[in-house]
């Protein structure tokens, strides 16, 4: 299964790649797409959605996986956030991949076991996680984090351990002491 | 001239198109392309890039015209917004089309003469400009709107007069007594 994280931003989308095989996480591949700045707005969302195509085209993904927003800073900083995401969201829906959303939350405790967890530590961890020579850039680590979660969410689904946070939001009130695999 | 007027909006977005004829403006199509409300967002979305391209596609237009967003009325309304002009916006500027966008009050002044008028008089007032045997829905008269503001802003500039909104933008604190045709 190949799984794509996408971090949608008006100057900057992180995206990056991980496979499952036999069983283990890899990494496949990982970086930033740049809308040109001195362009107008409808070309750079253009840009954006060819340059998401590409990388399905690519890399066949099979699922890709975007953070949820919730509260935006601003009316104006949502509506800047919603047009970089409704690009992104409608090239990769445009070429059949499925996509699934994930609490920010819910994404740091994948990873972590706490949904409280900061940037740095976030990136230390997909470092760690996928082997990586380097550090990655916020806006892939982001990406990745995503990506990762939804691999070790499908994971516990398939060994019938959902997590914590899923059930509770299908059965309000059940807590479980379940958690996911770190 | 072949002007293309899009209201984008989450669940239905508004499309006019209009012609400059031997200096007449005329009517070619108008509509409104809405989106499978059971269907996911992402999917959504990709469904309102692929209408915008075939209306792109079916009509030719030479320029795309879009309202500006100020203040919506909460982040959340704001991303919801967002996500449907990205989607509409990358697929224009992605067939080549040029947008252009003006304010809100801009469009009524073109139309009206002031920057107040309601929905209602908007609707009224593009039925009888464009001399259509019915009212036109909300969301395409509001496209149709944002097309013959295009189409008489354009007009004006040609002839040499350029609405007030316009120089006062360029020049803060001149105020001139030209007023857009009516």
């Amino acid at each position: 299964m190949r799984i794509l994280g996408i971090d949608p931003g008006s100057g900057a989308t992180g995206f990056g790649l991980v496979a499952r095989v036999q069983g283990e996480l890899c990494h496949v591949a990982h970086g930033v797409l740049r809308t040109p700045a001195s362009a107008s707005l409808p070309l750079r969302l253009a840009h954006l959605h060819r340059a998401v195509q590409e990388v399905v085209a690519c890399h066949h993904p099979d699922v890709a996986v975007v953070e949820e927003v919730f509260v935006a800073a601003s009316a104006r900083s949502a509506l800047v956030l919603g047009q970089a995401r409704g690009a992104v969201l409608a090239a990769l829906a445009g070429a059949g991949v499925t996509v699934q959303e994930y609490a920010p939350a819910r994404i740091k405790q994948a990873l972590t076991g706490s949904g409280r967890a900061g940037k740095q530590q976030i990136r230390a961890l997909v470092q760690r996680l996928l082997a990586l020579s380097a550090l990655p850039g916020p806006d892939s680590a982001d990406a990745l984090a995503a990506a990762i979660c939804h691999a070790r969410s499908s994971r516990l689904e398939l060994l019938g351990v959902v997590p914590r946070a899923r059930r509770r939001r299908r059965a309000p009130g059940l807590r479980l002491a379940v958690r996911p695999a770190r």
